[in-house]
């Protein structure tokens, strides 16, 4: 019998409407003699509201309560939709993250899955029950309930799946993954499949519709993974092992960050262990840092540039600040109307020539990037964010996205 | 160090304002060197608002994801009061019903606590933490989510208080226990003390302050209870073990029953085993039935009336249709316009003559009764709904309450 595991985001469970129709595509993958595991999000919006009463109560609400309070989402929807089936007359059970197992580590709101313990799902399975579980939550080792960050649902999903040894279906908003992101450019072409390292570059530098660490989990496991609209019917796309006929592309999509904080410091008094203790405060503190580049130090001084997200700015301030404590003579400059342009592909491994013939457009187009990062199948330029939506442009018609 | 339990209902954390001044009460309590765990329900309405949602889901949402459902709303309201305690600099940690160990049993929606292991609630109050604990929840032994039907946080708190072995004030909207309900009798009298077995009594039979079933628990763990306002500090009530002062009194109080359904069950052929399959069905079907009178047997046929919730009428009705397919001459008689009214004293115990002079009083006053029962320290009568404000004002001038 084959299992799958399918993901509904929150637009797809927004209501209780939304949740027949989604119920209703359940039945009919169950139909089809599936075992059936089913990961849902918080309805709507939801989450952020829960935030936003978080933050009435307390300037810095409690992280540990703040998961507790984030995770009533999940807890409802899985509930209701599970009410739902049973009513249609299709056996259902509904299981937090807890009950779910799914065993988590690191900091409330960031959890890390580390493992999931499968008995109770693989049970409920075996009987015949279509198993809703919440996504986006698990526990730690203290009972406490978890949380874990941007993309969880989607990280629930894809570590079931690759417990179960079956593939992960997400359903979204979107109908699959697109060489651009067809908000930015209408034009876009859809992608009927994608190699994990792609998409992890993808992911990672900014495309919207699966976060890194679910994709990083579905490589390592070999978990093919379908992404697909949660209406209708049209094919999506799969993300999996890379295979040689995707190397006919040089570049297999273009990713857009926005909202990125780049920091510079000039005039750091030059030792290794200066530089590691800004580093290693920032990773303590969960601020992702993205990319860093540094000039080679005059007289004994070095300049560093690095990028996070404007939403870590508060985090970044505090651990600046002290350094400015210990450095007065540390110049920091921020800015955040910062872009983050990246162009991805297996095909660069083989093909060169991409940065260059990118260079040259940027210089032919007047567009001034401010750093430049390389890894063996994409490159990644900041630029203002004005010269966001041109960038796109003439790259997505250089390399006919 | 003293250690104390208190509990706060959901119109007393209804807004995250309202949370922020039991935030305050709590604190100061605290201040006085109190281990204190604060059992709180969901934020308002919110229970009822859950049952709704379900109910949209589904006509008769399963009951297990009900649970489930409804657990978010204690969840949220403990998250949110820990919060603003953390904030104010009074360390706090939310548990769930699960998380503070209170096992259950019996049927969703109506479980009963079997017993708390309440090692984890006291090494945090042993760290010094104020421990605010959801009502109304806990966990069964398939570690499913449940909850514990009316009453239920009230029962959680003194539950608590039974295994700490300290004493357990309820926080309300009504600032004591009254002779008369003072909203059906304005000139209703506060009492300053009254025994559990009064209390039982009392709200067995229709005071709407406490459950019968956590004046029990306090009852069989001789829990002090002291029941007050959570607004201002004008003084409560204690309920607590019987005090020879008390039986000064003839008559405590004055309760009423509204919404009661009473059946009548004429023509039943007559065995015990027909009667005892009836309220066996009811029982399983945890339809509490209350009054229950039957006239002797005459030539093979008996009379039964019962009485019960209108709540729990759909769940009746099923079971009369049962028996009267079985027993097509049964004729069954429902009616829904009934009150029931209750005297309770421990006085009564040891004073003659309060149900000689009521059934004077109803005679004077021309008020008819359907059924009266008698306990060692209460006397009831099931009435016409439109004689209860005559019946509460004749018997309160005539008793003094």
């Amino acid at each position: 019998m084959r299992t799958t595991v399918q993901k509904y985001g929150g637009s797809s469970v927004e209501t209780i409407d939304k949740m027949r129709l989604i119920a209703d595509k359940v039945i009919a993958e169950k139909e089809k003699d599936t075992q059936l595991v089913v990961v849902v999000s918080a309805m709507g919006k939801t989450t952020n509201q829960l935030i936003d009463i978080a933050r009435q109560a307390s300037s810095a609400p409690s992280k540990r309560e703040l998961d507790m309070l984030m995770s009533t989402g999940e807890q409802v929807s899985i509930a209701l939709l599970t009410m739902i089936l049973n009513e249609k007359g299709y056996p259902a059970i509904a299981l937090t993250g807890s009950q779910a197992g799914i065993k988590t580590g690191g900091i409330h709101t960031k959890n890390k899955i580390l493992d999931i313990d499968i008995d109770k799902v693989k049970t409920h399975l075996d009987n015949d029950k279509i198993v809703v579980v919440a996504g986006f939550q698990g526990f730690n080792e203290d009972g406490d309930i978890t949380t874990l960050g941007r993309g969880g649902s989607d990280t629930t999903a894809v570590a079931l799946a690759a417990k179960l040894g079956c593939t992960c279906e997400i359903y979204t908003d979107v109908d699959g993954i697109y060489s651009v992101d067809p908000r930015l450019y209408k034009n876009a072409k859809k992608l009927d499949q994608i190699s994990y390292e792609e998409m992890k570059e993808m992911a990672s530098l900014g495309a919207k519709v699966m976060e890194t660490r679910s994709v990083e989990i579905g490589h390592r496991f070999g978990v093919p993974i379908y992404v697909a609209s949660s209406l209708g019917n049209m094919p999506g796309t799969y993300i999996k092992e890379y295979d040689e006929t995707m190397e006919q592309r040089s570049i297999t999509g273009l990713s857009i960050s926005e909202n990125v904080l780049m920091i510079t410091l000039n005039h750091v008094p030059y030792s290794s262990a200066n530089i590691a203790h800004v580093f290693t405060r920032l990773a303590k503190a969960e601020v992702l840092v993205d990319m860093i580049s540094q000039t080679s130090p005059v007289e004994g001084y070095a300049n560093i540039s690095f990028t996070t997200m404007v939403d870590d700015k508060s985090a970044v301030d505090e651990i600046l600040n002290e350094l400015k404590a210990k450095f007065p003579e540390v110049e920091v400059q921020e800015e955040d109307a910062i872009s983050k342009v990246s162009v991805v592909g297996m095909g660069m491994r083989t093909q060169s020539g991409v940065a260059a013939k990118i260079f040259e457009l940027f210089a032919e187009n007047g567009i001034d990037f401010k750093q430049v990062t390389t890894s063996e199948i994409s490159i990644s330029y900041t630029i203002d964010s004005k010269y966001k939506q041109k960038t796109i442009e003439v790259i997505t018609n250089a390399f006919d996205l």
